[in-house]
């Protein structure tokens, strides 16, 4: 039990770290997404909780702000806290500080809580009324709500990849973190030494497995804007809205 | 000071584990050489210390072998120490062992003391004599010496790729644990439902940088044994041995 609101510690290893020795937007990703399972775990409503009714949580969106990115060798806690419940979504937010407590940024995730056989969504607030006393709808999570991503069409795809071993996660499909490092990977290198990237949208859309040939489809909104879908053919698996400065 | 050898904990996440819920081959190499740079750190010879002579530490060998590698939420221990020096390489060597001590495996790894301006080999006995005091030449790391692994010629590429942001390491050269997770990459996913890789064996022979596109050459020795060259046009980046069982 880690209550209501609850901070996980990660350690800045250099795996985590790029060329500017700065943990990686999926680094931090990552992080956020272990500190989901390790929260929701600790109050009875992990992956392992929740497979005995045959559901499990599927992440459906994530927006990310980074004011700044932790250092090699640094350590960040990550606090996570459930905003609130709808029918058919979970809202999730963190906030990410350094060892001193300073705030580096904040993320919000959007959660569905899919039948692992009929793969529909369950109705959350029917299925599990006890997690309405988990919610802290008065807590500040100051990242701005997800705006819709269009598709982007009339380009030609900027990179293409196959879903490879490593692209898997657990529950056989492709993992969440993957995406968003093949994403960033459109990018030329002197763009991040140039600059960060201060936000991140991700809405995902459908399930890449193994073997799938995935195109990333770029377009520039602004200099410092971009939406990039990944699609499996005419199919949109995820769009992301990235932000430099 | 951790003295002339010590362990390093790693707490297995969900992003170092593949779908199978044990950590990934490239996950445990990178606690590997992770731990490496924390005992050199600690003893005075890490590579913030070493920069000062013009001196970076640069990974030529590694070869590790697996009983059993660890699950998801679980714990490792990462025993390193240093085998011994000689006039242009040390040998490290790493045992692997679970939460209760029991030992998943050993590890060896060769490396290079290169001078960063002019990329030639340091005489390391001549360069730091001091290094001598921390060798354990009678502590026992039973994993067979390094083999030469021939290159892989006659055959199509079984795979390519373009080195991108995510691959680049701190030295702004390819990550040398990145090339061992392209390598895994070429095996479809049924292989690491039906059997572990027993051991692995790779020598770098190039340093990959940014924009270079690389392709995968694999011979099948026998039902369990491949050999993987990774090529840059003709020439070998790295040649790696895989013993699956």
């Amino acid at each position: 039990m880690s209550g209501k609101s609850a901070s996980f510690p990660f350690h800045i290893e250099s795996y985590t770290c790029d060329f500017t020795e700065k943990a990686t937007l999926f680094g931090i990703c990552g992080y956020i997404l272990d500190a989901a399972s390790r929260h929701a775990e600790e109050n009875g409503f992990g992956y392992a909780h929740i497979l005995k009714d045959k559901v499990a949580w599927v992440l459906s969106r994530l927006s990310i702000k980074m004011d700044a990115y932790p250092a090699f060798n640094r350590t960040v806690g990550i606090e996570t806290w459930v905003e609130g419940v709808d029918r058919f979504f979970t809202r999730r937010c963190f906030c990410i500080r350094d060892e001193d407590g300073a705030v580096l940024g904040y993320a919000r995730t959007i959660w569905a809580a899919i039948n692992i056989e009929t793969r529909r969504p369950t109705d959350i607030p029917a299925w599990r009324p006890d997690l309405a006393e988990y919610i802290m709808p008065e807590k500040e999570c100051p990242i701005e709500k997800f705006a819709k991503i269009p598709p982007v069409e009339e380009v030609e795809p900027s990179m293409g990849y196959s879903v490879r071993y490593s692209d898997i996660d657990i529950n056989k499909h492709m993992n969440s973190i993957k995406y968003i490092e093949h994403i960033v990977n459109v990018f030329d290198l002197a763009q991040f030494r140039d600059k960060i990237i201060r936000r991140f949208d991700i809405v995902y859309l459908a399930e890449g497995v193994f073997g799938d040939k995935l195109k990333l489809y770029k377009r520039d909104i602004s200099e410092n804007e971009s939406l990039i879908d990944t699609r499996r053919g005419e199919e949109s698996v995820c769009r992301s809205r990235i932000i430099w400065e």
